[in-house]
């Protein structure tokens, strides 16, 4: 197996779980009909991006991840079609523990795996640290977290949004043998801020994600929401989600986007061997100085 | 002190190492009267790029940080100037033992410290092991070799070349109180690749530089060599270095960059207050999970 051919869906969302959900299902049989054997979605893709107020009604759209509507519908989904899905949803884990939870699911071998969100953003509209636990560091996870989700098509490094910013969590999916790195995103501007600092913002997203790729080597796949979302907030201006979705190959090179305005799928045939190919010409793993990153667990070091 | 007036120069070199500094000295020179407060010059400008075959008789080209030529020439050419230049050389620290080393001059303040660079290249072409000692992590230093050089213009966080595509090395200097990263650097096209892998090792550098800045919220400032210069190997091709210098601000936006094919320099007025206000509303530094961190000291871990 050298090839996969890859599916993304960017999507814009309702109030309604089950009609995203079977928004979410047209797309990705669209995407298996043309060959999609993985297919990525975007953060938190069975409703309205809930976190731009701090409200405890929300909690009520929390899911079971065993018994929970997206887990039944998804691992069905995914052995109807027979393809790998990786899911994002709003997970209850017990009363007053929730989490940003990813779920993988491995055609007819079913659920995989999970991947708790373990960087938690907290910004104007963007409240996260109200709802979601951090993802567990527990000492005794020798991967504190970042584990690989293992599949028949390689080890899924999954990871969510706020994550992306993060170099070390991209690095530590690397070390443990992730084959691709997976952002299922909601990220978008303010709609009060400048055309410049939009294009500022956006660039910077795709930078360092791209970067992720070429420090490890290794394809990233983000699929993003889209569309404007107001505020339960009379005095707020809502978010304009910024689609762009995109696939980069191991050097950073864009081999598909999406665009900002709309919902969309892509379909990207990858080639699994140019990880290998590319590690050989820039063999970062070997050089790494882990002698001397022994700081990199300290917050702040003057 | 909110803005800062940067200069780097981007050059060819000859065999002739005092013809070489007296062409940096005019770049400089001209920068300076242009209003330049901080200087960067590329990697190992005193010279040819000699790393591509390894031959005992290019060590006399090393230099003591101390009493050499470079060291000498800088530093005064620093205090006449009342600028502070960041400089790159071959250093003999003892008998077969050296570095590829970085040294920091502060007006009339003189000599601030150095940085031996931490990662080292070998491939071909490229066979900086032979040459080059890791800088060291010795325990007995607190920030293990990542240490910023503190001038009146700020902590400078140099790195060199190679250091580039490790995000650690970025983060380490981040965390260490860096207000700049700085990359003198070496880095070309083997002249037989096709234009497209050229293009995307060209993009991958910047973006993965580029991803730095966004990362820490912290401008980049890279100072390229330029043109070709031939292997001493007869059936090798040399290396077509690629310029392109650039700088970029704290969200990774090009503020200015450099042709691929000639010596040239670049000025830019560089907002020092941009940082904090990219941090406030990118705080990554505070969501960092240092808790989930300590894999990163790890070669590998399946």
């Amino acid at each position: 197996m050298t090839w996969l051919t890859l599916g993304l869906v960017q999507q814009d969302c309702t109030t309604d779980a089950e009609q995203n959900r079977q928004a979410s299902a047209t797309k990705i049989k669209e995407l298996a009909a043309q060959g999609a054997q993985l297919v990525l979605l975007q953060e938190l893709h069975a409703g309205l991006y809930f976190c731009q107020t701090e409200n405890t009604e929300c909690f009520e759209q929390a899911e079971d991840i065993e018994q929970g509507a997206s887990r039944r519908f998804f691992e069905a989904l995914a052995a109807e079609l027979d393809l790998t899905l990786v899911v994002s949803l709003f997970e209850k884990r017990a009363p007053g523990l929730y989490h940003n939870t990813a779920l993988v699911f491995d055609g007819l071998a079913g659920y995989k795996g999970l991947y708790r969100k373990m960087h938690i953003p907290d910004d104007p509209a963007f409240y996260e640290k109200f709802y979601f636990t951090p993802g567990d560091a527990s000492p005794k996870d020798p991967l504190a977290g970042f584990r690989p989700i293992e599949t028949r098509h390689g080890k899924l490094g999954v990871l969510v949004c706020w994550d992306q910013w993060y170099p070390e969590a991209a690095r530590l999916m690397a070390l443990a043998g992730a084959d691709l790195l997976l952002y299922p995103t909601a990220i978008g501007w303010d709609p009060n801020d400048t055309a410049e600092e939009k294009q500022r913002q956006l660039d910077a997203w795709m930078l360092v994600q791209r970067g992720h790729a070429v420090a490890n080597g290794l394809p990233v796949i983000v699929a993003n929401r889209v569309g404007h979302e107001a505020s339960q907030d009379p005095n707020a201006s809502g978010i304009d989600f910024w689609g762009n979705s995109f696939v980069a190959g191991p050097q950073g090179e864009l081999l598909a986007w999406a665009n900002h305005q709309e919902p969309c799928q892509l379909l990207v045939e990858l080639d699994l061997k140019r990880s290998e190919e590319v590690r050989r010409i820039w063999p970062f793993l070997r050089d790494r100085r882990v002698d001397a990153y022994g700081n990199l667990t300290e917050r702040f070091l003057p």
